[in-house]
């Protein structure tokens, strides 16, 4: 199966991945409705964590069913049917990327140590150059208190990597040229995962 | 309540956010379990349609539960704490975005004809640059009998666009000074919005 190929068991490359987007798509189902909404969050030993408002749509329905679906994606390169081929078809048109989906169940977190080590986090995350006090001072106690901090303990994680694994040479080096000549910074990017993962054929 | 400050209900906005942002996140449910998927898909008369293999995990899933919720982002600049307080407080921090959250039905599409005009759709929107035979070409008979297409018609949606039309003055402006000063592309993009929402305050 061609998906197979595509498939990333490298720990590091998932960590890398998860722990640099700057959203992902979370899914609950209410009565048997799904409901999606996109969530900045940050990533800390294997567990997906996230902020709301105590008293908002999701966090009223994950108590009802704590059951997730997590969703995450770093797109790169349009790459157009033309890329890898001469026959002027246009199924060959696709993008390349990287994703993450993820299972899981949702606990809210009640202590707050958890909350605070969870916002600094955070905070590093989408602040990296700093500049606020620590989540230890006192002046967050009433923020951490009226905050819902929710953790996802994923029950299983699916990587995939999409980067022409799966072509042969003559149309992966195709793609190759025709990013080169375009050369955006995400052509960049593309060419150098392109090379990274170029015979691996999966399971890296 | 702040939230709804954020609300837009003017179609041309909302129909050049779908017309223009690469994926979605489509969330189903089955058996009451969530699950989410990212989608490259295309946006026609008020309509979402995407493709996929015709005995996939999602097309199982919507067979059995054509009830969808369909989530498409675009970020803007990540607004660093500082950037609106003086206090050396973290909670400021946020990023500014424009959302739309859709729930539906799925539906299956049958005709060679409708599959034809999603596919030139969505082409025309990946691969604007053109350079492919059209799909009314016979050459195409086989892939669009082997590929599914689905349209989700809309029950509701709601867009948001978060560009600081909550804030104070004095905190607004501070932000666009540091915006100007930092001055990536995606800052002076947001700068850009920042002005046309300006004062709108909800319901655009």
């Amino acid at each position: 199966m061609v998906k197979q190929m595509f498939e990333v068991r490298d720990k590091q490359m998932i960590d890398a991945l998860l722990e640099r987007v700057e959203y992902g798509t979370l899914a609950v189902s209410y009565k048997d409705e799904p409901y999606a909404v996109p969530l900045n969050f940050v990533y800390i030993n294997d567990v997906i964590y996230f902020h709301g408002a105590l008293r908002n749509k999701k966090m009223k329905m994950l108590k009802q069913n704590p059951k997730v679906s997590f969703s995450v994606v770093k797109n790169y390169a349009l790459i157009a049917s033309f890329f890898s081929t001469t026959e002027g078809l246009a199924c060959p048109a696709t993008q390349f990327f990287k994703s993450v989906s993820i299972r899981g169940h949702a606990q809210v977190i009640e202590t707050r140590e958890e909350k605070a080590m969870v916002f600094e986090a955070l905070m590093k995350k989408l602040q990296p150059e700093g500049g606020y006090r620590p989540f230890s001072e006192d002046a967050y106690d009433q923020a951490l208190r009226t905050t819902a901090v929710v953790k996802i303990v994923p029950t299983s994680l699916q990587c995939k990597f999409k980067f022409g694994q799966h072509l042969t040479s003559e149309r992966f080096e195709m793609i190759q040229s025709f990013l080169k000549e375009r050369h955006t910074k995400v052509d960049q990017e593309t060419l150098e995962m392109m090379n990274i993962l170029r015979g691996t054929v999966g399971h890296v």
